[in-house]
Protein backbone atom coordinates (compact mmCIF):
# COMPACT_ATOMS: atom_id res chain seq x y z
CA UNK A 1 0.00 0.00 0.00
CA UNK A 2 0.84 3.41 -0.60
CA UNK A 3 -0.19 7.44 -0.17
CA UNK A 4 -3.00 8.47 -2.63
CA UNK A 5 -1.99 10.89 -5.18
CA UNK A 6 -4.53 13.54 -4.24
CA UNK A 7 -5.03 17.00 -6.08
CA UNK A 8 -6.02 20.36 -3.75
CA UNK A 9 -8.74 20.28 -1.85
CA UNK A 10 -11.52 20.54 -1.97
CA UNK A 11 -12.38 16.43 -2.66
CA UNK A 12 -14.27 13.76 -0.92
CA UNK A 13 -13.22 10.90 1.41
CA UNK A 14 -15.17 7.48 2.18
CA UNK A 15 -13.63 6.36 5.67
CA UNK A 16 -14.51 3.01 5.99
CA UNK A 17 -13.38 0.98 9.23
CA UNK A 18 -14.18 -2.68 9.54
CA UNK A 19 -13.77 -5.57 11.47
CA UNK A 20 -13.25 -8.63 9.68
CA UNK A 21 -15.01 -11.31 10.47
CA UNK A 22 -13.17 -15.17 11.54
CA UNK A 23 -14.23 -16.34 8.34
CA UNK A 24 -13.02 -14.02 5.81
CA UNK A 25 -12.80 -16.71 3.40
CA UNK A 26 -12.59 -14.99 -0.44
CA UNK A 27 -12.01 -11.08 1.08
CA UNK A 28 -8.82 -10.55 -0.13
CA UNK A 29 -9.69 -11.00 -3.72
CA UNK A 30 -12.87 -9.10 -3.62
CA UNK A 31 -10.64 -6.20 -2.06
CA UNK A 32 -8.24 -6.59 -4.82
CA UNK A 33 -10.57 -6.71 -7.39
CA UNK A 34 -12.79 -3.58 -5.62
CA UNK A 35 -9.43 -2.12 -5.75
CA UNK A 36 -9.24 -2.67 -9.56
CA UNK A 37 -12.88 -1.64 -10.48
CA UNK A 38 -12.44 1.47 -8.49
CA UNK A 39 -9.53 3.11 -10.60
CA UNK A 40 -11.73 2.66 -13.79
CA UNK A 41 -14.74 5.01 -12.15
CA UNK A 42 -14.99 8.43 -12.72
CA UNK A 43 -13.96 10.90 -10.44
CA UNK A 44 -11.81 8.42 -8.73
CA UNK A 45 -8.84 9.65 -6.98
CA UNK A 46 -7.26 7.19 -4.69
CA UNK A 47 -7.26 4.64 -2.09
CA UNK A 48 -5.17 4.10 0.96
CA UNK A 49 -5.67 1.10 3.25
CA UNK A 50 -4.24 -0.40 6.58
CA UNK A 51 -5.15 -3.53 8.81
CA UNK A 52 -4.19 -4.35 11.74
CA UNK A 53 -3.43 -8.21 12.76
CA UNK A 54 -6.76 -8.81 14.96
CA UNK A 55 -9.04 -7.48 11.74
CA UNK A 56 -9.68 -4.26 12.61
CA UNK A 57 -9.22 -2.13 9.11
CA UNK A 58 -9.51 1.20 7.73
CA UNK A 59 -9.91 2.49 3.99
CA UNK A 60 -10.05 5.26 2.89
CA UNK A 61 -10.57 6.22 -0.77
CA UNK A 62 -10.50 9.54 -2.33
CA UNK A 63 -13.33 10.67 -4.86
CA UNK A 64 -13.66 14.08 -6.68
CA UNK A 65 -17.29 14.74 -6.00
CA UNK A 66 -20.78 13.21 -3.94
CA UNK A 67 -21.64 11.93 -7.47
CA UNK A 68 -19.08 10.05 -8.01
CA UNK A 69 -19.14 8.06 -4.46
CA UNK A 70 -22.99 7.76 -5.55
CA UNK A 71 -22.04 6.44 -8.49
CA UNK A 72 -19.73 3.77 -6.95
CA UNK A 73 -22.22 3.03 -3.94
CA UNK A 74 -24.50 2.06 -7.35
CA UNK A 75 -21.96 -0.22 -9.61
CA UNK A 76 -23.59 -3.65 -9.98
CA UNK A 77 -20.09 -5.59 -9.22
CA UNK A 78 -19.30 -3.17 -6.12
CA UNK A 79 -23.06 -4.01 -5.06
CA UNK A 80 -22.88 -7.77 -5.09
CA UNK A 81 -19.45 -7.13 -3.57
CA UNK A 82 -21.32 -5.18 -0.42
CA UNK A 83 -24.19 -7.46 -0.41
CA UNK A 84 -21.50 -10.60 0.27
CA UNK A 85 -19.61 -8.13 2.87
CA UNK A 86 -22.43 -7.27 4.97
CA UNK A 87 -23.80 -11.09 4.76
CA UNK A 88 -20.31 -12.62 4.84
CA UNK A 89 -16.67 -11.17 5.23
CA UNK A 90 -17.51 -8.41 7.58
CA UNK A 91 -18.39 -8.50 11.73
CA UNK A 92 -19.32 -4.49 11.67
CA UNK A 93 -18.21 -1.86 9.78
CA UNK A 94 -18.54 2.23 10.26
CA UNK A 95 -18.68 4.85 6.81
CA UNK A 96 -17.79 8.19 7.33
CA UNK A 97 -18.46 10.11 4.03
CA UNK A 98 -16.60 13.07 4.18
CA UNK A 99 -15.49 16.80 2.18
CA UNK A 100 -11.20 16.66 2.85
CA UNK A 101 -11.48 21.04 3.05
CA UNK A 102 -7.08 20.97 3.93
CA UNK A 103 -4.50 18.73 3.05
CA UNK A 104 -1.12 18.62 4.21
CA UNK A 105 2.17 16.29 3.78
CA UNK A 106 5.66 15.34 4.71
CA UNK A 107 7.76 13.74 2.34
CA UNK A 108 11.38 12.85 3.28
CA UNK B 1 -8.32 -1.25 18.70
CA UNK B 2 -12.10 -0.32 17.91
CA UNK B 3 -14.96 1.71 16.77
CA UNK B 4 -15.30 5.33 17.81
CA UNK B 5 -18.48 6.19 19.11
CA UNK B 6 -19.50 9.09 17.17
CA UNK B 7 -22.68 11.21 17.33
CA UNK B 8 -24.89 11.84 14.25
CA UNK B 9 -22.69 14.04 11.81
CA UNK B 10 -21.82 16.63 11.00
CA UNK B 11 -18.55 16.03 12.77
CA UNK B 12 -14.77 16.44 11.89
CA UNK B 13 -12.24 13.82 10.52
CA UNK B 14 -8.31 14.45 10.56
CA UNK B 15 -7.13 11.55 7.88
CA UNK B 16 -3.38 11.12 9.09
CA UNK B 17 -2.00 8.45 6.76
CA UNK B 18 1.97 7.74 7.17
CA UNK B 19 5.10 5.12 7.06
CA UNK B 20 7.23 4.74 9.54
CA UNK B 21 10.95 5.11 9.39
CA UNK B 22 12.60 1.86 9.70
CA UNK B 23 13.96 2.91 12.93
CA UNK B 24 10.85 3.90 15.10
CA UNK B 25 12.17 3.54 18.22
CA UNK B 26 9.78 5.23 20.94
CA UNK B 27 6.75 5.17 18.57
CA UNK B 28 4.58 2.85 19.80
CA UNK B 29 4.61 4.65 23.53
CA UNK B 30 4.73 8.00 21.88
CA UNK B 31 0.97 6.97 20.28
CA UNK B 32 -0.84 5.63 23.31
CA UNK B 33 0.40 8.70 25.35
CA UNK B 34 -1.14 10.62 22.42
CA UNK B 35 -4.50 8.76 22.37
CA UNK B 36 -4.36 9.44 25.97
CA UNK B 37 -4.01 12.80 25.80
CA UNK B 38 -6.53 13.25 23.33
CA UNK B 39 -9.18 11.87 24.79
CA UNK B 40 -8.79 14.59 27.37
CA UNK B 41 -8.82 17.36 24.78
CA UNK B 42 -12.19 19.27 24.29
CA UNK B 43 -14.19 18.44 21.30
CA UNK B 44 -12.23 15.00 21.42
CA UNK B 45 -15.08 12.47 19.49
CA UNK B 46 -12.98 9.11 18.70
CA UNK B 47 -10.07 7.39 17.40
CA UNK B 48 -9.18 4.71 15.18
CA UNK B 49 -6.39 3.23 14.03
CA UNK B 50 -4.91 0.69 11.83
CA UNK B 51 -1.29 -0.41 10.73
CA UNK B 52 0.20 -3.02 8.02
CA UNK B 53 3.03 -5.06 8.71
CA UNK B 54 5.04 -3.09 6.24
CA UNK B 55 4.46 -0.19 8.13
CA UNK B 56 1.53 1.71 6.38
CA UNK B 57 -0.75 3.17 8.93
CA UNK B 58 -3.80 5.20 9.17
CA UNK B 59 -4.89 6.70 11.92
CA UNK B 60 -8.65 8.75 11.94
CA UNK B 61 -9.45 10.94 15.10
CA UNK B 62 -12.82 12.80 15.20
CA UNK B 63 -13.63 15.76 16.46
CA UNK B 64 -16.42 18.24 17.37
CA UNK B 65 -15.44 21.10 15.21
CA UNK B 66 -12.44 22.81 13.71
CA UNK B 67 -11.83 24.69 16.43
CA UNK B 68 -11.05 21.64 18.43
CA UNK B 69 -8.61 20.27 15.92
CA UNK B 70 -6.84 23.55 15.76
CA UNK B 71 -6.61 23.58 19.45
CA UNK B 72 -5.26 19.79 19.72
CA UNK B 73 -2.93 20.72 17.09
CA UNK B 74 -1.25 23.31 19.03
CA UNK B 75 -0.88 21.34 22.37
CA UNK B 76 2.39 21.68 24.12
CA UNK B 77 3.52 17.79 24.48
CA UNK B 78 1.43 17.04 21.32
CA UNK B 79 3.74 19.94 19.57
CA UNK B 80 6.57 18.15 20.63
CA UNK B 81 5.79 14.77 19.20
CA UNK B 82 4.98 16.33 16.34
CA UNK B 83 8.39 17.31 16.35
CA UNK B 84 9.69 14.38 16.61
CA UNK B 85 7.57 12.69 14.23
CA UNK B 86 8.88 14.63 11.50
CA UNK B 87 12.49 14.33 12.50
CA UNK B 88 12.66 10.48 13.46
CA UNK B 89 9.48 8.07 12.96
CA UNK B 90 8.12 8.87 9.85
CA UNK B 91 9.14 8.19 6.60
CA UNK B 92 6.76 10.66 5.10
CA UNK B 93 2.82 11.26 6.34
CA UNK B 94 -0.43 13.00 4.91
CA UNK B 95 -2.82 14.70 6.71
CA UNK B 96 -6.72 15.32 5.08
CA UNK B 97 -9.00 17.57 7.75
CA UNK B 98 -12.20 16.64 6.68
CA UNK B 99 -16.01 17.13 7.47
CA UNK B 100 -18.32 14.60 7.73
CA UNK B 101 -21.12 15.09 6.56
CA UNK B 102 -23.10 11.21 6.29
CA UNK B 103 -22.37 8.29 8.21
CA UNK B 104 -23.53 5.25 8.16
CA UNK B 105 -22.53 1.62 10.28
CA UNK B 106 -23.68 -2.03 10.02
CA UNK B 107 -23.19 -4.40 13.31
CA UNK B 108 -24.39 -7.99 13.93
Amino acid sequence: MTFAALPNPPYYAVIFTARLAEDADGYAEMAARMEELARTMPGYLGIESARNEDGFGITVSYWQSEEAIANWKQNAEHLVAQHTGRAKWYEDYKLNIAKVERAYEMKK
